[in-house]
């Protein structure tokens, strides 16, 4: 039970804080958050309860009937929680999911084996304590017009036997569309290119290509979508600089994907639209069931909160044999677009 | 080209092989299986050419317009190939897939690693010659009361640098039903017990616990569906009784599963129980593509036609932030014993 004194006390902290902005409270206690506002764990829950909560009020006033997000506020039994934000079956959104997460554990032997891969510098077979944040998120619009997009903010620490800390920062955003509409690739690209060229113009050109690498389905031989930015393991040139640069992406996130939804939102689409958006959903599933690193290492880890890491499939998606698009189509468009990946700066 | 006498030989061969009941033309040139018919690799490739076609036959015998299989008879540049049978959008069979596959090969280094775990004496490291066989079904019927079934049966032979031969035979049939009916679950698992204690009555226990055991969505605490068996590496006594054992089982398939869709298929249901089907539908998806090891394997084998591995996969699934179904309702009877497999004989 909590005293008035006390309760008043807390009440004073989120006012400071304006935790009423957010979507819920803080995994970290407010206080706490405010107490060291150096320290960049804090900055970054900081940062991503900001860009979850605008990103959830930006899309909800896009939606027809004032559909608003349901909030999910969890906690992990094995240390930190985080708040899922969904929207299903809105007018504008069939499902929308907005998560964030602050989580400390140990890491499994075999995530430090595959950081090892990566080229970090930790001790094999070791059991090392970790703290993990970040912002995920995967719209998916009802309209075939409206692409989908997905982004992902995220910061890591792991402390290594003897005390030295690692840490570093990884993310991206891209898009993906259901038919290519080229001024919205362009809008989309150069809002991204912006954002990382504030920073450092050898980034955009990088993490372009890097995107479009990762975002691939192999066996289709073919890219889930556009593209747009991703990039991991950043830790230079110093913490300051890269968490701008992250602050930085995640907030071009609302330009560079509102003006699309706000476009064709209300444009008319008939039963053959709708069929090829839920065929390219079943890709959807396909890259992130088989190949997306990030969904592989939440569902195998031990306490993961795995509704939270399936939020991102889509509402309805379908799969047919050998399904081709006809040559010379709007669909035939978008397939050699996927499979060929342009420059769209 | 062809000359007329050619075509006669082969007519006549075709004829003594009774080829004209299959679905199409066998992989391996008729006259060649005719020739050495004790071999194991020449039987296997009947026996599967035979159920493929009886099975085809008997689920479009169910189907109320008419609707046939589309089959794609299809080359492996790297040897071998197969013959994919597929019934999309019937009255009674929303998606059904039925493959066979006849191919030679080298075992890719990280194929060898998976087998020397699951205890295969092999040299590590190697690039082994292997050959694989076997037929495998997917049928997602329309009517949410008739369950899905799969089933695969398969025979594998790997040298070693030494010239020594390794063979072993695979397989399995488990039923994902949407509601649970004890009679139809108690049918399937008394057929297959049946064809098991033809052979060792400690075989159905045994795969029966095996197939719980691998069906599982680990993320979600639950199985895929009620079972059936499942087995793999079999290598013992002999090749003959191994094959008999594995015949026995592929021909339980059309008696197991072909009263259920004739009790079921005629059914009223609504959108309650539509709705209800895609959601279990999306759970097959995340089985079949998180950890399906078929899947994965060809999936990540150079060459592999992916459009037959995920013929599997249903025309429709679709997936709802943290689903529950209500208490005390017949979909809530069905996880539970999802979540907790029962014995069924």
């Amino acid at each position: 039970s909590v005293t008035y004194a006390q309760a008043a006390e807390a009440a004073k902290v989120n006012r400071k804080l304006n935790v009423s902005n957010f979507m819920a409270e803080p995994i970290t206690d407010a206080a706490v958050l405010l107490e060291d506002k150096d320290n960049m764990r804090h900055r970054m829950e900081l940062l991503i309860m900001e860009i979850q909560a605008e990103f959830c009020r930006a899309l909800e006033s896009e939606e027809f009937s004032g559909q608003k997000f349901l909030v999910d506020r969890w906690q992990r039994k094995e240390g930190g929680g985080g708040i899922t934000c969904v929207l299903q079956d809105g007018d504008v959104f069939e499902k929308a999911g907005v998560n964030i997460s602050v989580v400390t554990g140990w890491l499994p032997p075999d995530a430090v084996q595959q950081m090892r891969a990566r080229g970090k510098k930790l001790t094999e077979g070791a059991k090392l304590p970790f703290f993990a944040s970040g912002v995920s998120a995967v719209i998916h619009p009802r309209n075939p017009y409206v692409p989908t997009i997905h982004f992902n903010y995220r910061y890591f620490e792991v402390e290594t036997p003897d005390g030295q800390k690692q840490w570093w920062f990884g993310g991206g955003t891209d898009l993906t569309p259901y038919y290519l509409d080229e001024k919205d690739a362009r809008h989309f690209h150069k809002t991204l290119k912006s954002a990382c060229d504030e920073h450092d113009t050898s980034y955009y050109p990088k993490f372009k290509k890097w995107c479009d690498d990762y975002f691939r389905i192999k066996h289709r031989h073919e890219c889930r979508g556009i593209g747009g930015i991703f990039f991991d393991d950043i830790d230079a040139p110093n913490p300051d600089a890269v968490f701008n640069f992250v602050a930085s992406c995640a907030r071009a996130v609302i330009p560079s994907y509102l003006p699309l939804v706000q476009r064709h939102k209300n444009r008319d689409y008939g039963n053959n639209e709708r069929q090829w958006q839920l065929l390219r959903r079943g890709r959807y599933v396909e890259f992130n069931l088989i190949y997306d690193r990030g969904t592989k290492f939440g569902l195998y880890t031990p306490g993961a909160r795995y509704e939270s890491i399936l939020m991102s499939l889509p509402l309805h998606a379908r799969w047919e044999y050998m399904h081709e698009p006809k040559p010379n189509t709007r669909e035939s468009v978008l397939q050699k677009v996927l499979q060929n990946p342009k420059d769209w700066v």
